[in-house]
């Protein structure tokens, strides 16, 4: 199979690091993102090698680190349909509102993408030991692709995390350390952990290749809309790593001439109780600066400051993008009309995004008829605990009224 | 688009009924199948047709019964992954041994697939409310089809049904009664709704439509096995839609001419609390008698008197397979090891098939060498509460050790 990597590149200093070895931060202090000989890989695929290939996010494995067939870890993730909100939409005066369902990956959500790529080329560079801190699904998906990888891991949670989170993680054999303590002391951890045993650290863009897995939400955009990409996309911000990772998947499309220069507006859709990317966006700033006392029923995005936020940043302004934040009310309201009126269980974070376009449409930022793209980054299956529900019990000999 | 189908048959008496409207039961109370023209669908459509085709249960559009396109309901159900079983396999000494899937459906179980083509041909029939007894995952995935569709549904279901399963109806915005009894008594509580508000009836195998969509997991075995279908299929049998919905598949396949004579010995796979196919199996019965007590942690299998027993019982005689029963404490292990060695989180229902599996080899049923299906009706998300977790906490600044 091989690959069309050449090396690692940091996306704050440029500095270039070799991609043959076990990488982790530059010693700027960077994230490190993959780069592609693309010349070449586009000598070697088209756009029009892909229809046959597989139903995974492996159709664009010329794109993916992973070197040799044989070290892909694989349940078949990716490739997640892009359903249409008809009815949703159509009342809310949108006339091509879509979803990407994400929650239809292994392990009930997008986290599997980075996990799958992550944990191949982890198993490839020899890892042994894999270790995080998470505060849920992450956890979970990591546990789960180590497990089938054969490699150990190690998960570090506040011990207020989701019981279903640890639960995913304590059954795929993970050892889980649950700490009296908030998500940044599990960091600290893990962080021990890692100066002592020497496991591989596979925290948020701490390793290079969670986001080349997650890269692939973008290179499916393309494909499923045929390759001529959405006008708007709006993603529930966390870490980011997901927009980073479309961004980055859309530039090298362009490279290799597959899509024009044309891009979607990205927009980040954060919660007002923990909206640091919206902050810094409105004030013109770089970066985003720690928010204080973050809260908010949407797990995934309660990111108080992110590695990745000035990459964020820069995709959402270069593109012509937004950030908007959104209440918890708003949220659970969107969850409950999108499971009413479209069938659709999804997560709070993907919910977000329902309550974030109508924001942006508040702010005369969308067109109604623009092709408006929502991703669910997980299964509501994953949430029950949100859905409030307080029905009287009928005796055995009760009459349908 | 137009459909294949001519009519409507009895599967007791042979009947025939119109399909051009809502029906139900035969007067003679044997379930309807649907008989399709397979002389002209076979004009109409080859296997080579179906490569370009999309990812979902929809790519068999021929062998469906739904007329219009217009009138179909999708979340792009169906089309799961084959996932090789290596490690757990070859510990075991099996060399060929595959899941299929079917957690990764919308609403997270096969259910999925009978609510699409159910909901679709019922909207299409002109159906405004459906009712159901439910002791979980039909009742969540006939709801949220029904929401998409624009349908009303009523689901009655015991008091003690998982909370989760509840939820999930309640979110999908369907009229749930919680009823202090059995899943008989909200069958009767249905009942008495059809007979009073003329609710469509959707109980299993009530409706011709549900085993059409269940169906579609023959049509994708034979296909992703290159349309030479694998030797052995193992299916938790509760209802026993599936098997029968598999083996009705193979019959139209090889009427069309896509596979040959050969089929794979399905295997009915049951709970040792609830085994009445295996025990009428094992007594050379033509039908199950009602099995008293019924209790087993897979509610799936909790089905003490199936209207389908008889198409069962057929089928796996027919193709020379057996019904195997085994413990819960087998299943609980099984659900574990399959996460802690392959990272899949499956439901206690797929995990019996393992447990099978191995119960097969016992009694020399199988062999080591042939190539092996296990079906996995459901992620493991909805059990969260199976699996025992009791971690203790550490203080914020532990050392691992």
């Amino acid at each position: 199979m091989g690959s069309f990597v050449t090396h690692l590149e940091c996306a704050r200093c440029g500095a270039m690091h070799d991609a043959g070895r076990e990488q982790h931060l530059c010693s700027c202090g960077g994230p490190l993102l993959v780069r592609y000989d693309l010349e070449r890989l586009k000598q070697a695929v088209g756009r029009e090698n892909l229809a046959a290939r597989e139903a995974s996010l492996w159709r664009y494995r010329e794109f993916l680190p992973v070197e040799e067939e044989s070290a892909v870890i694989s349940m078949g993730e990716g490739w997640t349909p892009v359903l249409p909100l008809a009815r949703w939409g159509s009342r809310r005066g949108f006339s091509r509102l879509y979803l990407k369902d994400e929650g239809r990956n292994p392990t009930g959500t997008f986290k599997a993408r980075g996990a799958a790529v992550g944990v191949s080329r982890a198993r490839e560079l020899g890892v042994r030991e894999i270790a995080m801190p998470t505060a849920g699904n992450a956890g979970g998906a990591w546990s789960l692709y180590a497990a089938r990888a054969g490699i150990r891991v190690h998960v570090a949670m506040p011990k207020d995390a989701p019981p279903g989170a640890v639960k995913e993680c304590v059954i795929a054999g993970a050892r889980v350390y649950l700490i009296d303590g908030l998500i940044s002391d599990a960091g600290r951890f893990i962080s021990r952990g890692i100066s002592r045993h020497g496991w591989y650290d596979a925290s948020t863009l701490k390793e290079p290749y969670r986001v080349e897995g997650k890269k692939t939400m973008g290179l499916e955009l393309a494909e499923q809309f045929g390759w001529d990409l959405p006008d708007v996309v709006l993603y529930p911000c966390g870490g980011g790593v997901g927009l980073i990772g479309m961004w980055k998947a859309f530039e090298e499309l362009e490279e290799v001439g597959w899509i024009g220069k044309r891009r979607p507006r990205l927009v980040a859709v954060q919660a007002e109780g923990c909206a640091p990317i919206v902050k810094a966006f409105q004030e013109g700033k770089a970066e985003s600066e720690f928010f204080a006392g973050a809260h908010t029923v949407a797990g995934g995005i309660r990111v108080p400051k992110a590695l990745g936020d000035f990459l964020v940043l820069r995709a959402i302004r270069d593109t012509g993008g937004a950030a908007v934040a959104v209440s918890d009310d708003e949220i659970l309201t969107a969850m409950r009309e999108l499971s009413e009126e479209e069938g659709l269980f999804i997560c709070p974070e993907g919910a977000a995004t329902l309550a974030g376009l109508l924001r942006l449409r508040e702010a005369g930022l969308v067109g109604e008829d623009e092709r408006i793209v929502l991703f669910n980054t997980g299964s509501g299956l994953k949430y029950t605990d949100l859905v409030s529900c307080d029905l009287s019990v009928l005796p055995a000999d009760a009459q349908p009224e």
